[in-house]
């Protein structure tokens, strides 16, 4: 007997038949032998109904009262799913953020999880009840709503799975598991039956959005052993998804790239001519801090005749607000010669844990790339991950030649 | 400075337009330097598609489960409001049921209220906020959601209002106040400026559906001062809505009779020839009772010949049921005569406190009735009412005379 935490996203709960689906689904693992806790999510799209409401009322949204109302989401979602258990003979019970006691700060729309109260689940699952629990919300100490912010459904899964201690906590989404790559763009793309926490981290921050970065960092943080499942698979045909590890996997076959992740939403930029003297990065990013713009990769390479260019990429919907930044407020300040951009960009990585005790990866990388006649303009490494920019037009080639080069198709 | 109860009804939370005016008048009443709690309801609607959506999940749902989501659509308005006001300046905080701590029973969806902690409205009132509660639900002791039953916001209302021993509790709806009889009959229905609670009983539950019943008794019990406004009244043009009192009126005018009501949903049953013996009361009603079929007016007069005749009134859209009822499972087993009944009746009422005071008043409303031709098919009284059972094609004129003949269009 296991204990088993399972999180169900807005699709899986998306209508009553959905909703019944996952009734059996749960049912199916109740009737091995496991206590079983359920995290849902709202309905699709009724968080943005809400949202939308409250925005007719209040231009900017009294973040108290909005999470308040977005809680509702979940809150209907639980009872349906408690309903649906109940109506094929499964006893199940509900339980809000605030009645579970999940204890955040009062960080209205974007609180941190601080406390989870085991007691009382603990005892309705002893007593085998199915627990069902409101993904993305919780409550402060002065009793007040609050939520975790978007996709915090996955961070209330992962916080339940390490306050009760859970054998696996399992994150049901419309994909069975993790990719070595997007099998849109790669037919051959193989599904990976382990990863590491540190690898996903790269994975789902380079585009393979398939886990919240919060929530694996949670799990890693708190060693829970994660694995993603398709809530979509039918009866008797359910695969086992993909398990996100601590440890690197042992075996012999250990692949040293696990995947190739890119993404197609960046526009790059950069400061030409810049004096090459300290506190220029700040001057440069400072602003583009100040403005909430995000940044991704950054370079700045050696310099000659006392100048330097400096390069960073952002989402590419920041990029004419970005570029203007620059023109306006930086360039003149740094005393630099230029500013230029370009939007037609994407990012491709290759990323593995093996690439650690693998020398050669990198240049395997630029050659593959090299004799598809892809020029690279910008490259980026971190200890698991080399990523390279290349024009926009060559992202499903250079994904497709790095994948059948690291051997991920076979 | 007065501490002032308001209750807002489903129709005016229905947009957030109308909410948008609802916030415009707690603003108006805060200015006068009142301390303001406001229930909401939901938005007119939500409550029958959360009720819709359970029951395709659970033919009959889960009562636990459809609190839990039921609850939300109050959790909605509350932060609607809160916002609506914090938009035009006004400081405000919403509290759910559980929030409050309205402590109920643990009967689901039907709860009764069991304590009201006022601590934490008090400080707010006191720090200078406006408090909005969600109406119709509260928290058993253990921490579960329990709704009061349709129509519970009247009561949440009233309950605030006993225990923070309110100066006054406005109810707001679509009419302006109480009637002495439907104005869409007679057009010369003046509005009353007060009525006793026991009037107020008599009117609401023969057809004058402005209050629900349960918060008058609610409010009578605990002497809390009722008001009845509508809140589609126009800025200035606002009047004082209809009192609810616990005292009789003590001016010299007085109406003996403070207003005609009337209900056309019912349909009178007879068993003929009934054994005048103990029980039969019981053995007729009991198998009607059973099948969960409400009885209103019952008559039974004097017998002779060793049998009786004993009629009753039921909703309209039971007639069928339980006249098969009475046929297949009554006639018999009490060795009745026949069963007769008639669907096209209505029943109209003259009620007022004065009458205690006041003999003759049946006979003129007999007398008036039988000038007009009128035949009164049953008669029921008590201390404050006195309903007739007539022809459902006499409904408008009697209501017009009587409100003429007992002076209530002057």
């Amino acid at each position: 007997m296991a204990l088993i935490v399972q999180k169900y996203g807005g699709t899986s709960m998306g209508s009553p038949e959905r909703i019944k689906n996952v009734a059996k689904r749960v049912a199916r693992w109740k009737a091995q032998g496991h206590q079983i806790v359920v995290v849902v999510s709202a309905m699709s799209g009724e968080t943005n109904r809400l949202i939308g409401l409250a925005r007719e009322i209040q231009a900017t949204p009294d973040p108290r009262e909005l999470d308040v109302m977005v809680s509702t989401g979940e809150q209907v979602t639980i009872a349906l799913l408690a309903m649906a258990l109940k109506s094929i003979g499964v006893d199940a019970k509900s339980y809000t953020g605030a009645q579970v006691r999940i204890l955040t700060d009062s960080s209205h729309t974007k609180a941190r999880i601080l406390d989870i109260e085991e007691k009382n689940m603990r005892a309705d699952l002893d007593a085998g009840k199915v627990i069902i629990v409101a993904g993305f919300q919780g409550v402060d100490e002065n009793g007040a709503i609050t939520t975790l912010g978007r996709g915090g459904s996955d961070t209330t899964g992962v916080a339940l799975a390490a306050a009760l201690k859970a054998d696996e906590c399992q994150i049901y989404t419309d994909v069975d598991g993790v990719y070595t790559t997007d099998p849109r763009i790669v037919p051959e793309a193989k599904k990976l039956e382990q990863i590491t926490f540190e690898e996903m981290l790269e994975m789902a921050s380079l585009g393979s959005k398939v886990l919240q970065i919060r929530s694996v960092e949670f799990a890693g943080k708190y060693k829970v052993k994660l694995r993603v499942l398709s809530s979509f698979e039918e009866e008797g045909k359910e695969t086992n998804g993909t398990l996100i590890t601590l440890e690197e996997d042992s075996t012999m076959e250990q692949p040293i790239i696990s995947g190739i992740a890119f993404n197609r939403d960046e526009a790059k930029l950069t400061v030409l001519g810049v004096p090459d003297k300290p506190g220029i990065a700040y001057q440069i990013l400072g602003p583009i801090s100040e403005a909430n713009i995000d940044v991704d990769m950054i370079i700045q390479n050696v310099g000659h005749d006392g100048t330097t260019d400096f390069s960073f990429t952002v989402n590419r919907g920041e990029y004419a607000r970005a570029k203007k930044i620059l023109e306006d407020s930086v360039q003149k300040h740094v005393g630099a010669r230029n500013v230029i951009g370009d939007e037609k960009i994407c990012k491709v990585s290759a990323v593995g844990v093996g690439m650690r005790s693998h020398p050669g990866i990198a240049s395997q990388m630029f050659r593959t790339l090299a004799e598809e006649g892809i020029n690279i303009q910008m490259i980026s490494t971190s200890e698991i991950k080399i990523s390279v920019v290349v024009d926009e037009k060559y992202l499903e080639l250079a994904v497709r030649v790095l994948h059948k080069s690291f051997g991920l198709d076979q």
